[in-house]
């Protein structure tokens, strides 16, 4: 097994990781040195990627694994509409990983940290049972144009970037152990490979056409409760408005629900966010050839409601992912 | 078992996380936003606390964890002589430790925050089957004071603060199980409750004091060594004028070495650092009441030696902590 200084030496080589005006210092101290820019606000976040927990190693590729560690914890910039610029990686590494596996995860880190314009600051790194992953990414964005989920008002119309409902059908496919089938290889693609959304964030950032925003890491349904509480408000938004994930028809008949994996199907990293009513003549209906769709209005009355396909009303329960209430067999 | 929202609520009511003219924001959003003072850098470093890897649950009393998790990142801070001000917390935790043990940890972790003037400023939290801190910690220092690992030249001395050993003291006696006697309890507070120097280390990098420095977390003779290679020097220390940790006698009958324990033992979180010999008419004998012991000094060869209690000069081989190479056994 290498000593520890080789497996820093190795993620240093591999993870862009060079000095540069923002980043005055190499990775090998005690901290990382920051230099602010001028009327920015740095924002930060941190997020943890545990083998068992958020993902199954035996399931995963670890340059999937590598990837989206990184992915997912730049996706809650993408909801503030910041832009990504540094981050730290805290990585835990039983023996039978630090050989070929640790190369294939830091190809992964190193592709997305390429993808999304980010540097490697600093970590830290130690033996574990199982492998765990936290990043702390830290971007920036102009003073005063964060957007926070505490925004929405009564009238906003809700929108959503993409498919909703993708990521959640990978993960059921491998539960049920229907990822091996070629026939079904490129439906896992949403749940290993997340795109978080950094240019449409930051686009609606710097317009100001987002009154809230968030992205959908727990799911629809309890994404937009927790904006919907945030916010002090409720929300309504219609079945057949929602862009859900096509299901082939084989898939269908063994029970996956394209709407039930769009409502409360986690981890697509899509944004939800409201727009005041007079500006949603500014938005596109499509960014950067992802979709935005209109899939809702925010109400006064507290609760989150759903039209159904015939045109009835009902409670939308927000039944996505809580680590600590969801059942553990579900993943 | 209470909700995610119920537990992050429960973070937020216990440990500082008010917002402020620094941290415009209160938790609770994807991300946090920083405000950084003019003239400053920020310092960045993020810390994994582990249960089994880093702590074992059935001798560190809950509060010592979530104390000690914070005061070891904080430490990182010291050693690059910065002022902490904000932190992010990732805390897993299996279903059993998020009652009575949540609220202990919690104790403890406010308790370091008060200590060390922090605000957590945001998070992850997630079930899982055993305990696992990550913790990201955020400070400040003015342009050019931060002092590094690599500035030692030779002839420069060798410090450090404190007591050496004393950790790995407390750490052994429970490996031994000898931590239930109550005659031992005091030997367990070096261990449980580290105290890092902050105040040390942002005075001697605003009087540019030390040429390098860093914490000893890996144990002196590692961390020596980390000084030297990234100074690309070598050193020799005395062991004659080491602060070794006070033995009491029926312990070094058992086979508690003080010598031992004061070179290879991890954990002490003291700051080793280098002065040039012009300026260390400028350094005290104390500070803060803390103890600063000249050891030795930096060498151009680049091997470190250990001058022993008879005068006889031999190698000093960096036997401290390695996540990948310590045996498992150790702790």
């Amino acid at each position: 097994m290498p000593a520890e200084a080789d497996i820093i030496a190795r993620i240093a080589r591999k993870v862009p990781s060079r000095p540069s005006a923002a980043l005055p210092l190499s990775i090998g101290d005690d901290a990382a040195l920051l230099r602010p820019p001028k009327g920015k606000h740095w924002v930060l976040t941190c997020d943890a990627f545990a083998e068992d927990v958020h993902f199954l190693a035996r399931a995963q590729p670890a340059a999937a694994v590598g990837y989206k560690a990184l992915a997912r914890a730049v996706s809650d910039l993408a909801a503030m509409g910041a832009t990504p610029r540094v981050f730290l990686l805290t990585l835990g590494l039983p023996a039978h990983r630090t050989g070929a596996w640790l190369d294939a995860f830091l190809r992964g880190l190193a592709r997305a940290a390429r993808a999304y314009d980010l540097v490697l600051a600093g970590g830290d790194t130690f033996r574990s049972s199982a492998v765990f992953v936290t990043i702390t990414v830290i971007g920036e964005i102009a003073v005063g144009h964060a957007i926070q989920r505490s925004g929405a008002r009564p009238g906003d119309r809700i929108y959503l970037s993409g498919v909703a409902g993708a990521a959640e059908l990978g993960l059921q496919l491998i539960l049920r152990g229907l990822d091996r089938s070629r026939r079904w290889k490129t439906l896992l693609r949403a749940h290993f490979f997340p795109e978080p959304r950094l240019k449409l964030g930051s686009w609606l950032a710097k317009h100001r056409l987002a009154s809230a925003m968030l992205d959908t890491s727990d799911g629809l349904s309890t994404d937009l409760d927790h904006l919907c509480r945030a916010s002090g408000t409720g929300a309504r938004i219609f079945a057949t408005r929602l862009p859900v994930v096509a299901v082939p028809a084989e898939l269908r008949r063994q029970g996956f629900d394209p709407l039930h994996l769009a409502l409360h199907g986690a981890e697509d990293y899509e944004l939800l966010f409201t727009v005041p009513r007079h500006l949603v003549r500014k938005l596109p209906t499509r960014f950067g050839g992802v979709p935005l769709t209109c899939i809702g209005e925010i109400t006064e009355p507290p609760q989150l409601l759903l039209v159904d396909e015939n045109g009835a009303l009902g409670p939308l329960p927000p039944a996505g992912w809580d680590h600590f209430r969801t059942p553990r067999g579900r993943r």
